[in-house]
């Protein structure tokens, strides 16, 4: 009550209403590109616009694609159809390694590099973490500045958060689009600390490791299983006072990825130092790609894995479905809770629940 | 014709008709044997059997879990029922190498290092190729003669050929049955070679690989991704000439393993030579298993693996038996294949395919 009279109108505090904020887009301008956005494109206006390659449509494609209103999705899978014959005719490129490992520098830095070769380079990103895919896209803003003032790269931040099926899906799809507009090298970045290596090592041809000197601490980002994925490492930031710690490192790398049993590629992993920030051997890491594609044509890898990701991604969409279908299902969703209990306290083995609940749920 | 001639009766060719074999097993034999296989048990004969520690009965009670017909399937199901409060006081240890790597004379080694300190051992194998349980079956019987004789040890073959998740689901219902029965320590044994580690690594406490020094060749067999599941890697036959190499190949895979990133467990995989055939340092990797077990109660990971792990066969099995469903049916198999002939020749997408492939399916 005391403070409420200090201030009153006669108080010294008293503070005038304010005027009001005057809005931070003009009305104007704002009706102006809602008009603009609004003036929807035919099928063909797509189809044609991605053929001779017009970005501005291609990334209205990719939104289409990126889109879960159904008028969206089916105007997207027409365009995808359409688009499929010219797909294909790309390097499709994995990176990965954990955050701080300088990832968006060496994009810039490799990038420069393939287009300085004539080569047309999309960079997408695969990200379910919508905190972190929030992050990303400022940080390409920010960071992959010159490559984003390429007139031959086009870069294309991760997708809105959803599930990992989800966002792979779109990736592929969004992958698929860049294709046929004839970017004929694709970069699909991520970060090297979740379950999504293993959708991007499903749908690129080669698959790069970043990684720091100093094998300890840096390690501890990068999940399990990752390492023996890769198809190259490149150990960045090797430059100063670091480079005898990087070829050291490159050392320690080379005598372990001599232990793994050799992969079906007929390749042996590499192990390279480079520093993005000056670009120092980073031709290094593009002959090495280079090196795996001629091996991998020569030796008929290459085809027999994009047909074994093609049938792999059919049916693994299959299966998230049919999962997705029985695990949204109220009555399923209840009884997986008691089900789980009584696993837990040995009241049911682990068979007889799964058994009980798959029988209910095919009576119906 | 000039042949059948030579060989008339008169010929000096000529040979008379033997008398008949007589049958290898004495007919009356077989019908005893029959009559005391027929003899059929009731469940709560089962049970008690069990409980008491019968091994015949226990024997049995796995043939049933074994067993494609549905009485046995149920009963099986009842007895694992009633016996699921009596399981889990046991130590699970997960054993893999290739063949040739000595995996017999090693658990007859370890085997009796374990009954010696007053433990029982149950014997469990992995092994979804009919070819090579075969195989196993009579090498588990000619190879580990001490420990099949050894009162204190249960050793069971693998079980007949079937789908992984099928044999999967039989060992874990099997090795709940032995710690029933009082079986303090389990083995789990696999090949190495396919992808039953991945089973195995999901129903035991800890898991073992064994290799050969020398570490060029012998990788070879073991998959990638095996290196990493493992707690221990024991080189194995590291005897006379031996001796040197495999210390070096210790050093080798430890400063390997020491790029790994950590498990959750808190726990760094041990390295350690042994030779089974002389029973050199076999009390060494026994003392491993017991550090990692002290490791893993005090710092609580090993009932929460134990939990995880009996969540992951209820959704695992839901998972498998929601796919088994989908691809059994007639029209969907015969669509399949057309959709993935689609797919290859880029006439749909993979998401395009399992989508139209799912409508259906819900549809009915």
């Amino acid at each position: 009550m005391n403070s409420k009279n200090k201030k009153s109108n006669k108080s010294a505090l008293h503070v005038n209403k304010g005027v009001d904020q005057p809005p931070s887009i003009s009305p104007k301008a704002r009706k102006n590109f809602q008009k603009f956005r609004k003036k929807s494109l035919s099928l063909d206006d797509y189809i044609n616009g991605i053929k001779r390659g017009d970005r501005a449509i291609l990334s209205r494609a990719i939104t289409l694609v990126e889109s879960s209103l159904p008028a969206h999705q089916e105007l997207a899978q027409q365009i995808i159809e359409q688009c499929l014959p010219l797909a294909g005719n790309s390097m499709r490129i994995g990176i990965t390694g954990v955050p701080g490992v300088g990832k968006s520098t060496f994009i810039e830095s490799l990038g420069g590099e393939i287009t300085k070769r004539k080569h047309k380079l999309a960079v997408l990103a695969i990200d379910p973490s919508s905190e972190r895919s929030k992050g990303s896209i400022l940080g390409d803003k920010t960071r992959m500045e010159t490559l984003a003032n390429n007139p031959d790269a086009f870069i294309r931040p991760s997708p809105s958060a959803g599930s990992l099926g989800g966002v792979a899906r779109k990736t592929r799809e969004s992958m698929l689009l860049c294709e046929a507009a004839g970017f004929d090298i694709i970069f699909i970045e991520t970060v090297g600390v979740g379950q999504s290596e293993i959708a991007v090592h499903s749908m690129v041809d080669f698959f790069l490791l970043l990684m720091l000197a100093g094998a300890g601490d840096e390690l501890q980002g990068i999940k399990r299983g990752i390492m023996e994925m890769a198809d190259a490492i490149a150990i960045n930031k090797a430059d100063g006072n670091n480079k005898d710690k990087a070829n050291q490192a490159k050392a320690e790398y080379n005598s372990a990825l001599h232990l793994f049993p050799p992969s079906p590629s007929g390749w042996t992993p590499k192990v390279v130092t480079c520093s993005a920030l000056h670009n120092i051997d980073i031709d290094t890491v593009w002959k090495t790609i280079m090196d795996y594609k001629e091996l991998t044509t020569e030796n008929e890898y290459w085809p027999a894995k994009r047909n074994e990701q093609a049938k792999y991604w059919m049916y693994e969409t299959i299966n998230e479905k049919l999962k997705s279908h029985f695990y949204t299902q109220e009555d399923i969703k209840t009884k997986l809770q008691n089900f789980e209990a009584d696993v837990l306290n040995n009241r049911k083995s682990s068979f007889q629940a799964a058994q009980q609940l798959l029988d209910e749920y095919l009576k119906k």
